[in-house]
């Protein structure tokens, strides 16, 4: 793993969110894209090497909507970058970490994406990334 | 802000969590670190420019074992590098955002730190730090 690619945080209103990250950063998102398959919208925001991600769920379905029905808005999960997803996939399930997808998935920001099980990783949801090259 | 400092993560047994993220990141922690003021005992691992920081509570009344008690095992807080803290947290009061403490306090790592409270950043922790120049 090369970086922490991106946070991903959930929220309720994404344009009043953004307002909110604006200021933080004092720099605008860069940009907002939706993710129809996971029902989200998000916005990015780059701080030096890393990125924050806002996510606002598009339904009552969409993982980020339960998961603030649940917590509350607040950090929904860790991406990091790496080199190659498929080989990662292999060595962290001989380590024994359990993965939610098997095989990579698109997601958000052009990436290849797989996410390890919360229970496996201390009650942190973990999400690889791997820039795809097409 | 430059960069991703760390992200802070609550865990019930830091002995168990280091093992658990040295097989995530195929490296050991780097190094292990209390906090007395804090109530905390931290271990931290590189992942390129940035860190992952575990933190077990050392009592009842750390605020991180309330975080457990209260939300289980997770991510607990990111903290974003600054070059000048104070001139940070006045920009950000200044912006609206209500400050955990408005003096920098000494943290783990040898850094000067202070937090945001969440309910002005959409639930998440938001810590600054800076790097102590003694």
């Amino acid at each position: 793993m090369r970086k922490i690619e991106h946070i991903g945080i959930a929220v309720k209103n994404l344009e009043e969110a953004n307002k909110t990250y604006a200021s933080l950063f004092g720099a605008e998102a860069y940009k907002q894209e939706g993710v129809e398959s996971e029902g989200v919208i998000t916005s990015f925001f780059q701080v030096g090497p890393n990125k924050i991600e806002l996510l606002e769920g598009t339904n009552p379905d969409s993982p980020i909507s339960k998961f603030i029905a649940k917590r509350g808005e607040g950090i929904h999960h860790i991406a990091f970058d790496v080199e190659d997803i498929e080989a990662e996939i292999e060595r962290l399930k001989g380590e024994g970490f359990i993965l939610l997808n098997e095989q990579p998935k698109f997601g958000a920001d052009n990436k290849l994406v797989a996410f390890l099980h919360p229970k496996s990783s201390h009650g942190v949801l973990v999400e690889l990334c791997q820039e795809r090259q097409d």
